[in-house]
């Protein structure tokens, strides 16, 4: 009787775990309680970029309040609502192409919020990442947000963005 | 009573001009007579990149068949009704952020059809072509899609598509 309750919770353990695989995690909020926005893989793109001192890949996308605002060319300051997403991926080369970089690893995604009044302490916009493809929030309490707030203040008259909106057709 | 006649030609031919840079030209269809697709700008992202032999960035996009092919891993082969676009853009370094390399000049946007049947001839897939933002559409006649063929020919294997979706959480 012993074993077959032993095997009973066993059961039960393997039924839990397969429900925790089957459904994706919900990403916990950020330290500052930003939670990520749920469907930013379906933004549309701003810009690529690719970094050489960090070997990254990155395309930038925008909500749809940022994407009318990067249209318009209405970006000094982007409006309330607006949020910028990036996602980063370490840099692989082609197998297929040998003079090309395309995305590897998935690194983070990261995003800013803006409300210029909500955000005002660090420049109208609220900052977050969450690591990996566990997505594991940034930042150990809500102070990292400086270290980013930090990181945008030498392109303050640009409104803290580092990103251009590409030209297209 | 002449003079006024021409009067009123000039404000005619002011009016239809002001008519027409109002509304965006649409583009001319390819030699093949492929079409660009009305929407390619809101597309979703599959991946960027990033060629050093010709120093141009890239974002590849699918429309929806080729989104759900790619989030599922269905592209061996792509499913009938999928669309690639690739925008392409000359390199630029950032002005703010010296080791960052992002869009310049908009070089052309490129599109990859597959209909297995319809372009049985080149591999399955129907090619095109629109240069830079006045979206002239490339080549002289319609066998400028063997040349199109013949660069992919060497990814049969991966039904003729070099872009590996990337990997997102």
């Amino acid at each position: 009787m012993k074993r077959f309750g032993i095997f009973i919770a066993l059961c039960s353990v393997a039924a839990t775990s397969g429900f925790a695989m089957a459904e994706k995690a919900i990403p916990l909020p950020a330290p500052n309680g930003l939670e990520i926005p749920k469907d930013y893989k379906d933004w549309r793109v701003i810009a690529p970029s690719h970094r050489t001192d960090n070997d990254s890949l990155r395309v930038i996308l925008g909500n749809d309040v940022a994407i009318k605002a990067a249209r318009a060319g209405n970006t000094k300051p982007w409006p309330d609502g607006a949020i910028l997403a990036k996602l980063v991926w370490k840099d692989r080369k082609d197998e297929n192409w040998e003079d090309a970089t395309v995305p590897g690893k998935f690194v983070h995604a990261e995003f800013m919020f803006k409300n210029a009044k909500k955000f005002n302490a660090t420049g109208g916009w609220g900052y977050a990442r969450w690591l990996g493809k566990e997505q594991k929030p940034y930042g150990d309490d809500a102070s990292f947000a400086q270290e980013c707030y930090a990181c945008h203040t030498p392109v303050k008259s640009r409104d803290y963005v580092y990103t251009t909106p590409a030209q297209t057709p």
